[in-house]
């Protein structure tokens, strides 16, 4: 019986296509791909690595999880010098572990955490310039927290996600939106059972656009109403944007 | 009279050729050319710019200080917006303030604090990757610490430089030496009241031979005695050196 191994690993999505493989000859462009190049020359085998979702382009990973089978018969930590080694400084492993049998990176995922990062205008940021989105203007917190109260919860979705037709369901749980001002920097964070397709990015783009007065806390009950992506904001830029865990 | 406009800047130096102006032609390939680029066109005069001291290509700061002089008459909060929105996201302005007539940031610096960062090999530096030196052995932190010891105080360092020669004194007095053991990187400070060129980089170099074993922590009292550079180790890579901060 083939061995299942799980990986935890973080990602500077900055320079990649997402982590979704593109297709034969485009390994090098996506993390997925990158891992399979170096799994596959590591074990001798085709290794099809299986992550807990994608991540768009330009997203990154705090805590991605994956997991591949393989008869490789090299220890955990042999496996992860081994990947150190030759995978590009922007991506890392973190960890590596032997998992159950039906261990599925995206099947079994119960729940996962995103958090954005938005910068507080006119301060430098000069040295994680590339993993924040510059918003020019000031944000309301207050405004902004009273649309992430109507948004917590179990509702369809659909209207804050780039999904055009499906026959899949678009209701997700949201368990959390917290929302934090540091001092150079506003953080949210989402929890919940799983995301749509840009989800993050919009529920972030229509909470910006709350906060600089474009858009009423109240407005994001019609999108949940109408589930018309037209109704929603924004979607925010990729660099802001990192999974940052993964639970099952 | 003229205002004496004093900065506090920080900066990413990894695309520039150093602090130092190389010449007219070359303004936006320094930090220096590029601020004073900015500074003539905020105040319509040719600006001369007086830095704290030269940082080496690719070297950053997180506390640089430099003044000017000019009869702009905006208040600093205005020159600090005006800077921030003009100047590249590489290099921030942490503050802005009048002078006294009589400060001049290079000649009235009393102690200066450098760090270097040196990755602990084998551990994920995703976002950071930029900002450290990736030495690929294990270091002893105690010969480290005990060569530290030796170079603590007044000496002339000038077997720790890449000055050929001068009629300047060599000698400067090092007040400390920390080195710090973190879970992914090992942090060394050095505060003096000067450093000769290229001298924590070379200072860097050969605490990191001594931890790996190729000197030993008496090498260095050697160098001390002998003032030549050949004795001493090699010169760290300048991307993971930070000016710390200056004091007056």
């Amino acid at each position: 019986m083939k061995r299942n191994i799980r990986l935890l690993i973080e990602y500077d999505g900055g320079r990649y296509r997402g982590w979704q493989k593109q297709g034969k000859n485009a390994d090098a462009d996506t993390i997925q791909g990158r891992l399979e190049q170096v799994l596959s020359r590591m074990t001798g085998e085709d290794v099809q690595l299986i992550g807990s979702g994608r991540t768009d382009a330009g997203v990154h990973a705090l805590g991605q999880v994956a997991n591949f089978h393989t008869d490789c018969g090299m220890s955990c930590g042999e496996i992860r010098d081994y990947l150190t080694r030759y995978l590009p400084a922007d991506i890392g492993i973190l960890k590596v572990s032997d998992a159950g049998e039906r261990f599925h990176s995206r099947l079994n995922a119960a729940e996962k955490t995103y958090c954005y990062r938005i910068a507080v205008p006119g301060v430098p940021h000069v040295f994680d310039r590339k993993y924040l989105w510059h918003f020019p203007e000031p944000l309301d917190m207050k405004k902004m927290e009273q649309a992430a109260d109507f948004l917590t919860g179990r509702h369809d979705f659909k209207g804050f996600s780039s999904i055009k037709r499906t026959k899949k369901s678009t209701v997700r749980e949201l368990y959390a939106i917290d929302i934090e001002k540091k001092e150079k920097e506003i953080l949210i964070s989402f929890t919940g059972n799983g995301f749509l397709h840009n989800m993050v990015r919009i529920l972030t783009g229509t909470l910006v656009e709350i906060g600089c007065g474009r858009k009423q806390p109240e407005d994001v009950l019609t999108v949940l109403q109408t589930k018309d992506r037209q109704d929603a904001g924004m979607t925010a830029p990729p660099q802001g944007l990192f999974l940052v865990s993964v639970k099952y």
